[in-house]
């Protein structure tokens, strides 16, 4: 059937189109079905919406994301994607070949899938798990669709951190580090999803971080590196729609985050990379044989793409930091820079970045690129080339002005500080919408403390949110304190 | 936030909401996600569609499936849905108790589940199976939910078959069988969704299927039965939303498959039910074992709802009748009604219908009651109530006029008839949308043929269909014939 596109007023976050009742009837379709758009010599898959009176007959209605379409195009039910067949094979747990892990990969690429075929996708792989070979063959196929950056360097670096630690704010440490050693490193990050601040959450407090492809070269060109929302680019969209299945169900099938992590590596022209993987109670992966079994197959998945991967196996089991929010890491981001700060970021910048200049070959001391000022200057040219003012002191980055302090009930020491509940609770502040928002820990693991004396800080930017956030910490006490002189054996 | 309801002209088979940019991003949501919608005290759940000037800010714009919502409502961001947390245990293994599967179906019910939380959740039952206990409650947790009909009468008797098995039409003969006898039974059946027909396509052929409850209700006061389309009366929305789960990958959990079924007879008042097991090579069920297995969870199952079930296991590798589309099937009804028909039609029927008469506690002959034209009677009373010609006759039922005849390639004796091809290539030719296209086998199993003898005609509507079901047939000859007198032993 023919129809001429007109455009439709619509955002869906899916390649919606909008059919006339009459239309749709005629070609046998169904709302939420797929039909296959033909025009310029180009097929784009779209899902289908009905209407009386929106569109006519004999249009067809574009949104958002079709703007490519125009003129007069053939329309037709899609046919069903051959990937879906292998979905179900590796549902009933058989083993995926090359091609079939290929067809999937292209089948998200092209939108072909519904979200009920990528949900069984995702889940397939979380519950039948990937082999070596299978994630090998997905990391390989994620790599060669999409857009893909090239750099003249003949070493460009990376680091990515599998994540579950809230705070941690190292890579905008890490990048400036390795950047003032003389090293490229194109870095795309994630905003938050479940935490209370990704790390492009916490640049966006210095500068602007959502850039086109062309506009990440130039910064890079000028600045020796970056650090932008990696949703922007488009660099790994087969990436981004996977991930979309995941998050409800926090899946994160270890295969799948493999070839996610590479693939989107691959596609920033990277070819030395970092992969922190933080292990303990809490943290994403439990166990160090299990961090250890990770990082060797990162490192053979990366073999076989041309990357060279190094992995630091960290802890996991606490908040690295003392900010928790976007405002609040960024001011940690830059005391460090300055050379102070807490001291359990610092150092774990300096350790990764190391392990980084080595791996990439390049002979520096990190601590002295930190102490001498010249990680700062890089950091500032990165905010500069990103729009952002490299003049920024801490007194600019001021914290919500709405706060409450969750004190200790005894005097003792610090045994156990909870990720998942601290970081709910800053979100309960209102991070990472509300930039100011979040929590300030005043004590680490270990620490000595007074009965009443502040355990942490909770900034708010509105009392409604410091209400929640601090009804949540009452109820819940994230922050544990024994007894000075108790210890297991004691207690025994 | 407060916003006016306002209508959108959009039908997407999902609560849609359409809110303008301004509102969503104050509200924090984006698109796809789910709002909360509290109005006139009841509770809607939406799912969200962004616009610059389609809804202006202040308003929402409510589409199709909220045609309830009107005046002032107030608009919040939906919480994670409870049940979300208990796919993930079911995923990891772990059965779920009572509360938790009450739950997911609460959740299922009120359209808090996104497309890819219910389809992890249909592959988690999948994947990981659901034991009788999880069987057991799920049922009664979907019964539960939804319309229910209540009847004066005792005994109030249903069928269902599992399905696989094409031509197959026993309901419309069956079930007039039974009502002659005096039971009731307000059959609800559903329309093809991969097949070339569904009973309640076929009765479409003879009469309306889609009515309201209040309608059912009058029709089978007034002819003792009915034969209504279920996806029209409601009566088990849970159901029907799950089924659009699994039907992309032909997905059938047993468990899920026992608890729709159950629940739906349930939920239209039923007390006795006759199930249909087909089995055999190319049926939803291969082994004699596994049909026997199937048998007594139904079984079981229905005897914690109050449901006396009996299970017919029948042959399920090769079509029943002769004809497969929706009038080619009601050419095949109506014959057998009239005393005559497909004998392999006829004598399923008189057998399963003697089988729930006598789960009923009923006696009765079906034999007599067909061949009396009782049942026949009773037919034309169930097509008047809705609202069809009783006076329909075989003469009236043309099958389209484009033809052509798959003819054997050589003599001997038809071995096997593929269902699932013979289905496609009827589909094809148009059925069931083209009511009158589909096939009409000329040979059954273990017939003699001579070479060139028709094997079946493909009638279909348009001749475009018919090529189209030609080069199927052609390619795949789902009709086999071995010399006359070849069999195993001798080829050994």
């Amino acid at each position: 059937m023919d129809l001429q596109v007109v455009r439709v007023d619509l955002a869906t976050r899916v390649p919606t189109v909008v059919l006339n009742t009459a239309d749709a009837a005629e070609l046998g379709v169904n709302p939420l079905e797929r039909v296959q758009i033909d025009g310029d010599s180009r097929t784009t898959i779209g899902i289908v919406e009905v209407t009386e009176e929106l569109v006519s007959p004999g249009s067809l209605g574009a949104t958002g994301r079709l703007g490519h379409l125009s003129g007069t195009v053939t329309v037709s039910l899609a046919p069903v994607p051959a990937s879906v067949r292998f979905i179900r094979k590796k549902l009933d747990g058989v083993e995926l070949e090359r091609d079939e892990l290929r067809r999937i990969v292209a089948d998200i690429y092209e939108d072909r899938l519904s979200d009920i075929e990528l949900s069984a996708y995702v889940t397939a792989a979380y519950t039948r798990g990937l082999s070596f070979e299978e994630t090998r063959h997905l990391s390989a196929a994620m790599a060669d669709v999409g857009a893909r950056l090239t750099w003249p360097d003949e070493v460009v670096a990376d680091k990515h951190s599998i994540g579950g630690v809230i705070g941690n704010r190292v890579t905008p440490i890490v990048v400036p580090i390795v950047v003032a050693a003389g090293v490229t490193v194109p870095k795309t990050s994630s905003r938050a999803i479940t935490s209370p601040a990704g790390t492009a959450d916490t640049m966006e407090v210095f500068c602007d971080v959502e850039f086109s492809l062309a506009e990440v070269r130039e910064i890079v060109a000028e600045a020796g590196g970056c650090m932008v929302w990696g949703g922007g680019v488009n660099l790994s969209p087969v990436d981004d729609r996977i991930i979309r299945a995941e998050n409800p169900l926090s899946l994160d099938p270890r295969g799948q985050l493999i070839a996610s992590v590479l693939s989107k590596k691959r596609a920033a022209g990277s070819t030395h990379v970092l992969i922190d993987i933080p292990y303990g109670e809490g943290a994403k992966v439990e166990s160090l044989p299990e961090a250890r079994e990770l990082a060797t197959d990162f490192k053979r998945v990366g073999a076989h793409l041309d990357l060279r991967v190094e992995c630091a196996i960290t802890r996991g089991d606490r908040p690295i930091g003392r900010g928790i929010g976007p405002v609040l890491e960024a001011r940690d981001v830059l005391t460090v820079l300055s050379g102070g700060g807490p001291t359990d970021l610092r150092h774990k910048s300096l350790r990764l970045a190391g392990m980084l200049l080595e791996c990439c070959g390049v002979e520096a001391d990190p601590a002295a690129l930190l102490d001498s000022g010249a990680a700062l200057a890089a950091f500032h040219r990165i905010v500069a080339a990103q729009g952002g003012d490299p003049e920024v002191a801490l007194g600019d980055l001021r914290p919500g002005e709405e706060t409450w302090a969750l004190r200790a009930a005894r005097s003792g020491v610090v045994s156990h500080i909870d990720n998942a509940l601290v970081g709910e609770v800053a979100r309960r502040a209102g991070a990472p919408k509300d930039a100011r928002a979040g929590v300030h820990l005043g004590v680490a693991v270990d620490d000595e403390v007074e009965r009443g004396e502040p355990l942490f800080l909770v900034h708010a930017e509105h009392a409604g949110k410091l209400a929640d956030a601090r009804a949540l910490a009452e109820r819940t006490f994230p922050v544990h304190v024994r007894d000075a002189g108790e210890t297991l054996v004691e207690r025994l």
